[in-house]
């Protein structure tokens, strides 16, 4: 089943699947910067576009375009920007 | 803007955005065999999972596992099938 989430007002919103028992999220980012919390860890691939990510403890900007990816531990979150609506792949470790 | 769409009793469901005048959506698919249309000619890139593809006139289904791209002409159409749920990127050419 996919489950469709959307975030601050719909500028953020994904569709929740499973797959071999790993969840996944297929989501898009549109312009703006916001912050997400994280329980498990996360990998996120940017599928589309190019994000801006600045990690908890962390103090610059890094730009992930499309074809990168970063990860972000669990218990913690980052920051994220987009300057034009990015697509993204967001894996649950 | 992002706009949410859904198929198929949401078997199909994409989230439909705008780059640098460019039209995209980023979706995913779940278990079973579907038939999409094209109006504008479409440029699938399989993200997570594979999907089974067979585009108008051809017999086989040709599996098109993440990390690949698959290009359906404009006007015509094609049946994709998927054996566990599967995200993709598609751009209209």
């Amino acid at each position: 089943m996919i489950k469709h989430n959307t975030y601050f007002d719909g500028k953020v919103q994904s569709l929740g699947f499973e797959r071999n028992g790993r969840r996944a999220t297929a989501g898009v980012i549109d312009v703006g910067e916001f912050h997400f919390g994280t329980d498990a860890a996360e990998r996120m691939t940017v599928v589309s576009g190019e994000l801006l990510v600045k990690r908890a403890g962390e103090g610059a900007w890094v730009p992930y375009p499309a074809g990168t990816v970063f990860e972000v531990p669990a218990k913690s979150g980052f920051d994220v920007k987009a300057t034009a609506p990015a697509a993204y792949l967001c894996e649950f470790l």
